[in-house]
C-alpha cells in the first residue's frame, strides 16, 4: 500500500511517500515545500540514490504546493509513481485534536468540522492542516484521507494531570487544560523500545523524552500516556531551543510592565528568544553548546546544565506519578544524538535503579541502543523516532479496517 | 532575653514577644494590627490565660501601629512588660533579600539600603517591612534590630536550579531568577524534624513541604536548600489556596487576548481567583474541600487530587535532584492538619521506599509525629512550624554575637 504523508505548516509542507508492506516499509520519496505564499517558494524533493530536485518558483497557497508535490511524484525523471492512482491513501499530521480525538481517524465532514473547532487552540497549525486536507479532497477526491493528531495520544491523562488550578469556567469556556504534543513520537518510541528490549508495553512503566528543538517528556503507564510536560501550548515544560519552558507567571507580568510587552510580545519572547538560545546568548543548538562548554564558555555550560536538570526533574516527577519506572527512552534530535545531554541527565539517578553505561553512551549517535548496564534495574535506551511512519501506519490500518468493513457490508447485503 | 518579633504586611502588622532562654522559650504575648491606614483599623492582642484585647481605632500608618503595640505591651492590665527597656532586640521578618542576603543580619544603614533595593522584587511587602524597621529605629533607637529574610535560606541553590531559560540579560538587568520563599519555615522544620528523628541534618536528604494558604516544597541536601518550588514570586509551584501555581505561559497570553486582561488583571487572576478556590468554585480551604469531597462533590475531589498530585510530582522531582530522599516533612496549616492531603500525597510512593502508616495518619493533627512505619526506608513526618521562633532565635544569636564581639573589642583595647 502506497501512502502519502502530509505535514502542512503555516507556510510550509513536508511530505513522504511510503510503501507499506505487511512486514517491511520503504520510504520512496520525501520533500519539502517552503515559503508558501511567496514568489520565491522553494520545493526540494529527495529520492534515495538519485539527484535531489530543488526549484524556486512562485507558490501561492497550499493547494498549489500540493499540486507541485503531485507533479514531481509522477515526473518521469524525479518521480516514483507512474500515476497518482497508485496512491492508496493520504495521512495528515494534524496539530490539535482538542478533546474530540483520542486516536487517528478517517477524514469526513464531521472530522473536518471538529478540526476547524480546534483552530483556536492551534491558530498557526490547524488552519494549515485543514488547507492540506481540503486541497487533497479537491485534487484526489476518491483517495481516503486519515488525520493523525499530535495531541490524541495524551487524551488518556486523568483530570488532575490535565487541569490547571484556574477558575474552572476557563476550562468550560475555552478548554484551557493540558493537551500535550509530540503524541505520535512518544507512542512510537514507547512501542519500539519495548519491542527492541523484549518488554511488554502493557506491563511497563515508561518515561519517554522527546528532545529536539521542541521537547517534551511523557509518563506512559502500560501503554497509556498519563502525563506530559507540554501543556495547553508547546511552550510549557523543559527548556527548549528557543522556548522558555516552565516560568513563574510573576516573571511574565513583571516583564510586561518593565519592558512594555503585550500578549504578542510575551509570546514572541517565550517562544523565539528564550530557551538554550536566550540562556547561552549564542545558539539554540546543543552541538554548538557542547563545543562551547568544552572551550570553557560558562553560559553554554549553564544552558546545558539547566536543560539536563529540567529533564531530570521531569523523570523524577513522572517516576512518582508511575510509582517507579522500568524504562527511560531518549529520542528526537537531541535525545538520539547528544551523548552529553544524556550523560548529564542520567548522572545521579542511582536511587531509581538506573545504572547508566557512560562508556557506551559516549559517542553513540542516531541508533537504537540500550545505554544502561545489563544489571540496571531501569533500562535506558536511545531510539530513533519516525513520526511519518506512525502516520503512515495509522493510515494503512484505518484504510484496511474501512475496506474490511465495506467488504463485510457487501457480504451481508448479498 | 526578650525579643519583639515584627512582621509588617502592606496594611497589617503581626507581632510576638518571646522570652528566649538557653533551653526554653516562652511566648509572652502576640497580636495583630489590621487595616492600617483606615479609620477603623483593628488591634487584637493576646496573652495566654488572660482576656483578649481588641480595639477598633484610626491608625494612620505603621509607625502609629507600632506605637499602639508598644503601648499595649506596657499596659498595666493587658501588658507583659513594665518598661520598653525590657525589650532586648527586635527581629523583623523581611520578605525579600534578593541576592544580597544569604542569612539573617543585624540592621544597619547598608542593610536598609539593600532592602530598599529589593523593593522592586517584593513591591507589596519590602516597603512595609522597611516602614517597620524605620519606625522601631525612631521609637527605640538603642535597641538592636535584626532582619530575617524569607528568601535567604534558598540562596544556596545552584545556578541551573535558580535560572529561568530566558534571555540572560533579564537576569543581569532585573535579577529575574528563582528566589523561593518560606525559607525560615523550611529551615526550621528541617532542623526540628532531624532533631526529633535523631538524624543528622548535615547527612540527610530532606524534602520539606510547607503547605498552607501559600505552599512551597524544598529540596534540602545536608542542611542546604538546593531547590524550591516558589520562584521569582510566590505564585509559582504547587496549587495553593487562591494561587494557580505552575501554568503554561501560553494560557496567560491566550487569556489576555480572550478576556482583555493586562498585567494587573493576570496578577489578580493567578493570585486571587485561582488555586483550590478557582478549581473547586467554592472554597480555598482544604477542610471545606475534604467535607465536600465526602459529600460527593466532584470538583472538590478534583481540587484535592490536583493539589496532592502537584505535591507528589515535586517530591518525585526533588528525589531526583537529591538522588534519593531520607525524610519527607509536612508542615504549615495543611501539612500539619490535613490527613487527607498527606494520605493522597503518600499513596503510591513505594518505589522511593515510603511505607506510610495510613492508620496513624488518620485524624492526626497539629502535632510533631512520625507518619511512616518503623520499617520505612524514607521517614515521613508532620512537624509544626514556628516562623516567629526562627526570627527570635536568629535575632538572639546575632545580638549575642555582637555583644561578644563588643566585649572582645573592649578587652583588646584594655
Amino acid at each position: 500500500m502506497k501512502i502519502l504523508v502530509l505535514n502542512c505548516g503555516s507556510s510550509s509542507l513536508k511530505y513522504q511517500v511510503l510503501e507499506m508492506g505487511a512486514n517491511e516499509n520503504t520510504l520512496l520519496a520525501k520533500g519539502l515545500v517552503e515559503r508558501i505564499g511567496s514568489p520565491n517558494a522553494c520545493h526540494t524533493h529527495k529520492v534515495d540514490e538519485r539527484e535531489d530536485y530543488k526549484v524556486e518558483k512562485a507558490i501561492a497557497n497550499h493547494t498549489e504546493g500540493i499540486k507541485s508535490v503531485l507533479d514531481i511524484l509522477t515526473d518521469p525523471v524525479y518521480g516514483v509513481l507512474y500515476s497518482l492512482s497508485q496512491i492508496d491513501a493520504v495521512g495528515h499530521r494534524v496539530a490539535h485534536g482538542g478533546e474530540y480525538f483520542f486516536k487517528s481517524v478517517a477524514v469526513d465532514a464531521d472530522v473536518i468540522e471538529k478540526i476547524e473547532k480546534c483552530c483556536e487552540l492551534a491558530p498557526l497549525h490547524n488552519p494549515a492542516n485543514l488547507t492540506g486536507i481540503k486541497a487533497m479532497a479537491e485534487l484526489m477526491p476518491d483517495v481516503p484521507q486519515v488525520a493523525v493528531f499530535d495531541t490524541s495520544f495524551h487524551q488518556s491523562m486523568p483530570d488532575y494531570a490535565y487541569m490547571y488550578a484556574l477558575d474552572y469556567s476557563y476550562y468550560e469556556k475555552y478548554k484551557i487544560r493540558r493537551f500535550g504534543f509530540h503524541g505520535t513520537s512518544h507512542k512510537y518510541v514507547a512501542e519500539k523500545a519495548c519491542r527492541l528490549a523484549g518488554m511488554r508495553l502493557d506491563k511497563t512503566k515508561l518515561i519517554t523524552c522527546h528532545l529536539g528543538n521542541g521537547s517534551s517528556i511523557t509518563a506512559i503507564d502500560c501503554g497509556r500516556s498519563v502525563d506530559t510536560s507540554m501543556g495547553f501550548t508547546p511552550v510549557e515544560g523543559v527548556t527548549m531551543g528557543t522556548r522558555s519552558g516552565n516560568l513563574d507567571i510573576g516573571v511574565v507580568t513583571f516583564l510586561m510592565e518593565k519592558e512594555g510587552l503585550d500578549a504578542a510580545g510575551i509570546n514572541n519572547l517565550v517562544n523565539k528568544q528564550s530557551g538554550l538560545q536566550g540562556l547561552s546568548g549564542f545558539s539554540s543548538d546543543c552541538r554548538d553548546l557542547v563545543d562551547a562548554e568544552k572551550s570553557g564558555y560558562n553560559r553554554a555550560k549553564l544552558a546545558l546544565a539547566k536543560l539536563a536538570y529540567d529533564i531530570k526533574k521531569y523523570i523524577g516527577a513522572y517516576a512518582a506519578v508511575l510509582n517507579g519506572v522500568d524504562m527511560i527512552v531518549f529520542t528526537g534530535g537531541i535525545g538520539e544524538n547528544s551523548d552529553r545531554v544524556r550523560e548529564l541527565v542520567c548522572t545521579g539517578l542511582d536511587y531509581l535503579g538506573v545504572d547508566f553505561d557512560f562508556e557506551k553512551n559516549a559517542g553513540t549517535r542516531g541508533v537504537d541502543v540500550v545505554l544502561s548496564k545489563p544489571s540496571s534495574k531501569v533500562k535506558v535506551m536511545a531510539v530513533t523516532t519516525n513520526e511519518e511512519l506512525v502516520i503512515a501506519t495509522d493510515t494503512m490500518n484505518i484504510v484496511n479496517a474501512l475496506k474490511e468493513k465495506a467488504a463485510q457490508n457487501e457480504n451481508d447485503n448479498n
